[in-house]
């Protein structure tokens, strides 16, 4: 699906154009091209791939999607492919933009995402001073977009866990609390995914040898880069802090299941030593001086009733209940 | 055994040809020998070493088998070797296949595998342009192949790891389920053992300095590269939510004990606690006054029900019954 | 909020100026201006970024905060982020200060950290020998100052570890060990992110292509460097203790459970036992020859005393008891 | 204790000859001469050290041995020290040989080992052509035969691992499986200790710079580090399974818990139940209706008996039983 | 305290000279200074500042002390700091030694550490045709020393983890083997932060660009980075086998755990069974035959025994007895 097709010049939008007009404007001086294509059929990317001259490979990993994130130089264009991830239903699902880069154009083609570029491109229209860049900025933004919409995915499995190391310390260790850091446990993997082979492959765009696309942009794609590396560090932590806390989890369960044994026996003692005090007594003895005593069973009982009493304060002073 | 010993040339099919005319095909210009052997006895492999002029210790390798995945230069020519793994009888079985590329020739040997190249080989033919890239391009479609026969034994793993999961967190936490992440674990190092030295030698493909034989094929190889990548990434993840996965499941077994301690407890407690007051008065002094009460017998029998009840309504409460 | 604005020529406090009159101390000879700035207006820093002619993104960066520890080149100045970790009613605080170094010019902007610099300062300005090397020895001294500072922060963590260890040896597994235990790798955590960023960064203010700032005070900030791989070395090795520490936590508890058991299971032979044969003496079976004799019911009393004194001998013999 | 000591001209066994005739053959053109000993006393050493000018340090080394596997060049002369392990006992002794190479002369000194390297040398000069490449090759060789010795110690830890495996998931939970990974695991560690860091050495041999003595004998060292390649890599795999067998044992040990403490409390529940019901027709009321009841026995015996068969039903539906 | 203050000419001692001669001695040709010092007074210290020339922060650190083991080059002189591991009571001290290592001198300075250096002084006073290499050899020389104490304690936790390990499996797993495990790893953080950091920088004292004060003694330092490697290879794989010894003791304890409530089960139900029959002949039926038969209560007494002796045997059987 076709959802903006449109001309710069000099940073300013010219017009929104037909599609089969793109190789008109892709060969004007300082104009360049911006599509932006969501879920599109066979056909389309088709047509997409004739306007720009798009290597027949990267069209290919565009249609096919599910690629692991990348920026790849064929010529002098860049293919870039970037993981969205947006949260449905409690889960995380993992869309996919494929950015096709060239002198002249840029072309985004999203895939399983809900969440578009709109704002992204009005941000741009609203500074053509920086989008007079060209096609290098415009690459910039997208990145920058897709990259700052994973912090709040990242901030949501912190505040999680957060939630469940309370849970856990409240002494609420249910099997929930296990779950939920499993799940988290994914979900960081999926954002691990999403990030970490982007890490290298911008380290590529800025510094070094630079595709002549980026040039002049060093201080932005550092600036990615940088939010990439807090990213990739705070996911590393996370991931630590996690499995720290299934073991920590697991120490306190046994340490409940300690408590509970111990509750147990304490409870027990309190009614086994009277069942056997009063099995004593229920022997047929001819000859049981206590059974004739008038008061005997209120002695019984009140001495049962000690020992009880007893019991119950040492195992209270050791804590057993 | 034999599979196929075809000759090219341009890129097109020339003829099937006996294996001892390859020489006289060897020496044309733009043409190739393309030949697959399954299995083979040692005097097939010395034939073939004449015809060719392998080298010796590549020889050796191909004849022994289990070696680990490797691509190794011997002078102009290249030697290959990949693992081919294949799901039999629920578990895996890993076969090999030797390739042995040369200017003006391929040679396959495929051991202890099922599934041949005839596919491989027909796609080939269908597309000739591309097949006109010479050996280079056959050894990009053979290892292009092999890779991508591991991203189902990676799903089989994935789906499996999910079942699993799922199993767990139903509370199913049977000897099955650990017996079961156990043999994941194993699946994966089989096939973390046949992709991972692969990537570095891929690497050696493309980009800095190629052999002569890939030349012009660098996209091509990059592919390969890169799901060898994405395949390495997810066997690490995975291996790592397997592990995860143990600790959880072990987590639960533990929570699951502590739940039956408690039940088994509160079920004592409803119990025990009867029997010592009927034990009560299954003493014999002379002198119990409850004994001669002509509802004594049912007052008691009303007064334990209600402890039960009010014992019961304390341990559902506390969620131990 | 404006702390300091003070000019200096040749290593020496020349004046406290307003900020409106930056520019002109900052163009003369051998004099450079250092301004503090804590928590500061979006206008304050605007003034600045005019004065010193700042870099947009650099600040930007300081306006938004919550950045990782860097160390950036924008042309011939520098921009360091530092984190600042301030112990706050036992949790740790993390806040952040801004430097923007260039030729003639210091500016440091503190964010959500109490303590300042003002120790820094008038140390450099009672040493006027070194602070003559200019704004290179200013970044120095306040780096030295910030990583120096993270030390105590680790020392507490160690002696709190310390703590948490004799406590656990001590046999006092409760649960708050392993939440201080998973504290304290939080706090840890916290310190990482703070330090080993910096660790690269700084690596790359000596030996090597440096910075013209820093040339000439090598020495100064290799020492910076050491301190920091001292910390993240201790990081590193206190978080394996931590781990140790929670595993071994969980063996003793599993060893204390085991205690508990046992000696439940002896104290419960103790009392099973008699129950058992005092049962034994109240069957009401016409023909029981013990019954009727006169000592009867002493010599079970007896029997039984004697079975529970051996019973209680095995069980301490075999440390059950 | 001087095992061989001969001399070689063009790939061909010249003659045995005397210790102190080395000097004249060392000095002949394509002659070299290679000798071997076997926990040499130190005079021995000594005459060696006289006869080939062995560097002092590398002579201390092999005198004291202990030493960990390394490649040092001397000037022209290579030092090699390679540890052998053997199966004695059930359990691994480790070995060592320090291999003195130089221009013209092989020195082999082996030491707490007890298979030597007659295999070798005879396999040596049964391919002159091969042994015409002098000490180099002789290297090559015994490096060859040292690695290939480590994969049957490497397939005896497979091997019992699998065993182990076996026992667990056969739920033989014993303590014996336990110490077996422990031994298992403590083996690995010999082996990697002995290949690891042959890993590196051998890569210098081959590749890059290359020690005049291993010129030309590319391919050879190349295989050998394949071996130390593969080697290490299963090591490290084997390690890792290791692992997860203790943690997955350790989980089956907590279902069996969890099993018994489900029968035990199942089968107390049947005897318990009884017990009570039995206690409440001990009691001594005078008005107990039941028990004046001609069939009060039989019908009490009987609702006893229909309690438990419907207890064991749900205990067996609920596989507690 | 000074410990010495020798002066040496080509190798040989020529005389102990009084401190504030140094300087004389020091511009003498092929003579150098050698001095020690043990936990100095910082005007001992300014003293030999003066007298050597010696860098402001190296003294700095030599002064202050718990620094991390580093060697910096200041100019032409190098400035070392090695720790000394010293056991002390049961316990292990960790002092320092700083060296100063410049072109006509070498000043160690020793902190908090019992044993000096006069050994090394006296074997290097025994081997002149060494010491005329100068002050490298006698940085060489103490090096070595202090690398070759860290052995002894390596080797007293491999004794004492044997020791923990047979105590483990002899089935001691009292609260002593885990507290002793805990021990272990925390000596070999203190040996891993003496020994680590070490290794990278020694290794900048021989191959590549070697300060001009090591220079010719490339084979010596190679030695030093050889038992380095040596001691973090062991270090390492001790800490492996640390931590699996942990969680191989967690599991026998369970095993344990498991064996005492088996036991714990089986004899309950000796005890339960009886405890439920004689139970059934207390019950005060008037209608009760057995009660009436003359043989009832032996027959019971022996059916009970027969119940027991065959519960005994099937437990005996199922090894939980």
């Amino acid at each position: 699906m076709l959802i903006n097709c449109v001309a710069y010049q000099d940073g300013r939008r010219l017009a929104d154009i037909p599609v089969d007009q793109i190789h008109l404007f892709v060969n004007e001086p300082d104009c360049f091209v911006w599509v932006a294509l969501a879920d599109p059929q066979p056909a389309e990317l088709e047509v997409m791939q004739k306007e720009f001259g798009l290597h027949e490979l990267a069209v290919e990993d565009a249609r096919h999607g599910h690629q692991r994130p990348k920026i790849e130089e064929y010529d002098e264009s860049l293919f870039v492919v970037l993981q969205m991830i947006e949260p449905s239903e409690g889960d995380l699902s993992v869309g996919e933009v494929a950015i096709f880069v060239g002198k002249n154009y840029v072309l985004s083609v999203r895939s399983r995402a809900k969440r578009g570029f709109t704002d992204v491109r009005e941000r741009c229209e609203r500074e053509p001073e920086l989008l007079r860049h060209g096609p290098g900025y415009v690459l910039y933004a997208l990145m920058d977009a897709v990259v700052d919409r994973y912090f709040p995915i990242l901030d949501a499995v912190e505040t999680e866990l957060e939630n469940v190391e309370e849970r856990i310390f409240a002494n609420q260790t249910t099997r929930v609390n296990v779950e939920d850091l499993y799940d988290l446990k994914r979900n960081l993997m999926i954002l691990k995914h999403a990030a970490e082979p982007l890490l290298d492959a911008t380290a590529r765009l800025f510094g070094g040898r630079v595709p002549q696309l980026c040039a002049g942009l060093h201080d932005y794609f550092r600036d990615v880069y940088d939010h990439l590396l807090r990213l990739n560090q705070s996911i590393d932590s996370e991931r630590d802090m996690i499995t720290t806390a299934i073991s920590v989890n697991l120490s306190l369960i046994t340490i409940q299941e300690n408590e509970v044994i111990k509750r147990f026996a304490a409870y027990g003692a309190l009614v086994a030593v009277p069942t056997m005090i009063v099995g004593v007594y229920g022997m047929n003895f001819d000859h049981m001086p206590e059974l004739r005593w008038e008061y005997g069973y209120f002695a019984v009982m009140a001495v049962i009733a000690l020992i009880d009493v007893y019991l119950f304060y040492r195992f209270r002073k050791a804590k057993w209940l």
